[in-house]
């Protein structure tokens, strides 16, 4: 049996989300069906760094999964793109030690947050980036950055949903990148609580409009209830952009 | 009454083209439901400087529509989008004298045609530019340009379907820029045949991996038969860019 590592691709608009459920179109259960296939029938597991929501997109999504195939590593994408659905893409595979995972293996994330603040809808964004067509104070949108980074409870910046206990995160670096009328926002940490990102987002854009300030960032976080943060951003803007493994084998951005 | 001249842009990943058909869901049908609605009811024609195919997009469509309404220029969008579909947006209005036809006026038109040349299909670019993962000689490709721009009858490079008698029109300009692993021709003339810039791009593209030469241009279009020129490139990659007019109205770029 060889353990295989794939770094997936996927357009999230028409998935009811990464994890396999008993009713809606998911990422996973494309994947696996698609191994099926080319497996002759036989059901192959496939594990990924974690999940994402319905209408959150991955550039750089890793998965592992065990197989008896022998095919070369830059076969794979060829021989699995074939079998699934345009909207999601295999990129690279290689073949893995059995122990590494993964979810558990990962060091770190990076997720990337769109935004166009042109003053109408573009057909050709709606799906793929949030529209937000208001003014932002940019200026104070970066003042309140440090202070969300480093390690911390990260509770009220996590959706209430969540099943997990320890909610201690380390942010290492949330950067803005502003090109014409988008804005690309940039987060790496060792993790992130489920809708964290989304909810910081939505927080640093009220802080952008002067709903919230800059210096509320440590009182929120000190609260430890998610009631004190912003909305949560929708998904359309959010990219599972990269994970990272230990330095030996970091992913490479590939799209 | 008023005369409106619009510029909008669609998606036309889900619409059996710009023109209204029985059976299919267009751009033009959606274009004017949403005026009938804003006009309590009454039938509000659409004209545009041309029809797009399906799965053709468009960034700076024209069209023009009469009114009785007195909304101020600025507030169209506004009042529209919010009844149009999310993959139609309308992106400036104008008031415009009586005479003016989006088709008739038209004096120019540039259509777009992108391609991407990664080795696996994206998940984010299938429905929105052409995946061609070959190797192109793009010097080849440039060197086929010259003989294809001026003024000539471009039956070679238009549908066999076409209704139209006379095929002479006026290539000004193909333009190439390649940014990492996409392509994107500009094409520039006062006007084009059906199909005829698919048709031209899927010439270049067996210009680029050795199938023609660029000296086999001057011929095809001599030979005034569609057979001779290259397949029709794939609708996805195509769109309606900017339509010019007199100088004195000629369209921004405003996507």
């Amino acid at each position: 049996m060889n353990r295989y590592k794939s770094v997936i691709a996927y357009d999230g608009s028409s998935f009811s989300g990464y994890q396999i459920q008993p009713n809606g179109r998911t990422v996973q259960g494309e994947l696996e069906a698609a191994l099926q296939k080319l497996h002759k029938g036989a059901n192959v597991k496939v594990a990924a760094s974690g999940r994402t929501d319905a209408g959150v997109h991955a550039i750089g999504q890793v998965i592992h999964f065990d197989s008896p195939l022998e095919i070369p590593e830059d076969k794979w994408p060829t021989a699995l793109n074939g079998l699934l659905p345009n909207d999601i893409s295999l990129q690279k595979t290689e073949k893995v030690h059995p122990d590494f995972h993964a979810r558990f293996s990962a060091v770190g994330k990076e997720y990337r947050y769109k935004i166009y603040t042109s003053s109408y809808r573009s057909p050709f964004k709606h799906m793929y980036e949030c529209h937000y067509p208001y003014a932002l104070d940019l200026d104070a949108i970066k003042a309140a950055i440090p202070s969300l980074l480093g390690t911390h409870d990260y509770t009220s910046f996590c959706s209430a949903k969540t099943e997990v206990e320890d909610k201690v995160r380390t942010i290492h670096s949330i950067e803005l990148i502003q090109k014409h009328d988008e804005l690309e926002f940039i987060f790496k940490g060792n993790g992130f609580l489920y809708n964290m990102v989304r909810i910081l987002m939505g927080t640093l854009l009220e802080v952008g409009t002067g709903k919230k300030s800059a210096s509320d960032m440590g009182w929120i976080l000190s609260q430890k209830n998610r009631i004190h943060a912003g909305k949560t951003a929708p998904a359309e803007g959010l990219y599972l952009w990269k994970v990272y493994y230990s330095s030996s084998n970091e992913e490479e951005e590939v799209i």
